[in-house]
């Protein structure tokens, strides 16, 4: 068997949901505010997009896609960023985010026998792209994070640099909720042009922002850039596996030649669905305007007990420092603490050791579930 | 980039489905029995047991997926073949089988540093065997099919068994129809015990027999067996992507590690879908008929012809060997020559030089279509 499996982690989300399944089946009641996980309802118009197009005769989806989502993605990147997509040289549908990204790995990394080769990792990040990079036998570069909670490109030596083959983004970010600013992307565009490495951005969370919307990589340059995105948390789609990989003309062409061997084509029903969504932004604002409510309920409790919020600046996490008051100040402490209380938060140490100080919050839950949660929150800081 | 890319054919179906557009485009008629796809509808209780499960609240699918989804596959497993399998242990679903085959090479095969390791591929076979062998750094070793359509084992030296990892299976058969005894699997898995090695057994095409249902290779046992089977051809669920892997429990359960980060679970709306079909057999009893109708058509008018029909025993497929009287007689000549006849056949060269002397005809089009295309071969051959 592939050895780089003694290596890998358990999947974090795997064993958050069964220790939660535990204390649920002990009848404790939680606000769960542990797992990023959409749940708010898939509007309407894309699930009846999807049922118009489950027709009796159907036939193998192709990896490809249907050209008229492509069309759609380009046409959502254009009106979005700016940026000017060919519908079938830049963009791919994917089968999920997370789909798209562990699979960058097969194609962009070669036989290990071939030479050293490198992927950068944030060394607080979403677990699948080390796995990735574990599973098809490169090795894994923990990038530090600066102030900012951007990889720091300083603590790239020449030497890391000289194997480094791929380099993982995600902002808006997870846990932090940071946002990076158009200056650094052109920083790390430049960089991956003199020492001749991708750069794949996870935007997953680009459409959940506050006050100004977040660039996108693409707007910085193609070349050398990758970008996924999905319907997950745009368009509360979780269930649908539905996402995009854009950019590098390159590397969408070599993925064109690959993916159709890898079983990853998308039902077009779902296409479907995915193109009705990525067409419309009226639901996307009025999702924004959910997650802005319920944070606001947050921001003002944590203020009144003098809890320090973090970045923040878009997702739906508030990224928020352990207080100096909790015994032991670590996060797996408070985590626990507020557990024992019937608040699930994630401990930022369960996405490495950089977010020991913090936990995480998603704001997933309806506004009534929040504001029962701020007055436990009220009553017990 | 991976360069295991440079050394893969064009994507066989990519192609033929181009070449077939591009005479279509020139308003050409074409009776089209060269590709696989089913083209009938989907049994109404299907597509309504996903319309069912298509709430406005969702979430992400698990790639262990729904328990009674597992349930329902064991319950087939049991009532097909005889087999008990635990669902918790024996049993994964997947997101179509081509997803599940593909992905067994990420699992099984390591890290070529670690040792030279080799996967058996029929050589007459479809392309994704060799394509992830390939793809995730083995050598792939071509195995000659004896004369009835089963690879030789006696093929397979002491040098090569030493360093085989897997070897791949596919009865009944895609092209030629074979299936394979029971006292084959019991060799087989016999020599993969002796020679550690996996057996993976896709197994597609085992609900579309004629005479008597054909064995699963986890009739003969467990360890060391993979199964792959699907709902794409047993009911036309091509457009849905939703297969099962079963057989041995050490790989399940490093498959059930695996897997979660590889985003290939399946969507619970199709879950619930393909629960609904497992359970059901009257509409795979349906299907059956249609196909053995639509063979006896051609059956008739190639032995009216004295053309040889080799195997066929199960699949919807018929694997017809090139007549004596065709110039040249290659298959890719005798499918040209049958193209510019209006009927559409896959040369057996597409699948690997061993084809050369037949071309594949797959009975998938409706009865009316077959009847039409077996007028012209009656008044052409």
């Amino acid at each position: 068997m592939n050895s780089a499996i003694e290596t890998l982690a358990p999947y974090a989300f795997t064993a958050l949901r069964q220790r939660k399944e535990a204390l649920q089946a002990q009848g404790i009641e939680l606000l769960d505010f542990g797992v990023g996980d959409p749940q708010d309802p898939t509007p309407a118009f894309i699930r009846q997009a999807l049922t118009a197009a489950l027709t009796p005769e159907s036939r193998y989806p192709t990896s490809a896609g249907l050209p008229e989502l492509r069309q759609a993605i380009a046409g959502w990147f254009g009106r979005r960023f700016g940026v000017t997509l060919d519908p079938d040289v830049h963009v791919l549908p994917a089968n999920g985010s997370k789909e798209a990204l562990f699979n960058l790995g097969l194609a962009l990394l070669d036989d290990p026998r071939r030479g050293p080769q490198a992927v950068g990792v944030p060394e607080l990040a979403y677990q699948v792209y080390a796995d990735s990079a574990r599973l098809h036998h490169a090795e894994v570069i923990p990038l530090p994070l600066d102030t900012d909670w951007l990889p720091d490109l300083n603590a790239l030596t020449p030497d890391v640099l000289g194997r480094l083959r791929l380099l993982w983004l995600n902002y808006p970010n997870n846990p932090t909720g940071a946002v990076a600013p158009p200056s650094y992307y052109r920083e790390v565009l430049a960089l991956a042009e003199r020492w001749d490495f991708y750069v794949a951005s996870d935007e997953a969370y680009s459409e959940l922002w506050y006050d100004s919307p977040p660039p996108s990589l693409l707007q910085t340059g193609l070349e050398r850039a990758i970008v996924i995105n999905t319907l997950s948390k745009r368009s509360n789609m979780t269930a649908y596996r539905s996402g995009l990989i854009a950019g590098d003309a390159q590397v969408l062409a070599t993925l064109r030649n690959v993916r159709p061997r890898m079983g990853v084509a998308t039902p077009e029903f779902i296409q479907q669905a995915a193109r009705a969504a990525w067409e419309d932004e009226a639901h996307v604002t009025a999702q924004r305007l959910r997650y802005a409510e319920r944070r606001q309920l947050f921001i003002e409790v944590l203020a009144r007990k003098e809890l320090v919020v973090d970045a923040s600046a878009a997702t739906f996490y508030l990224w928020v420092r352990v207080p100096e008051r909790v015994a032991g100040r670590s996060s797996r402490e408070f985590a626990e603490w507020l557990l024992e209380r019937g608040i699930v938060v994630l401990p930022g140490e369960f996405l490495g050791a950089r977010g020991a100080g913090h936990v995480r919050l998603a704001l997933v839950p309806p506004l009534e579930t929040c504001q029962r949660a701020v007055e436990i929150l009220d009553s017990v800081l």
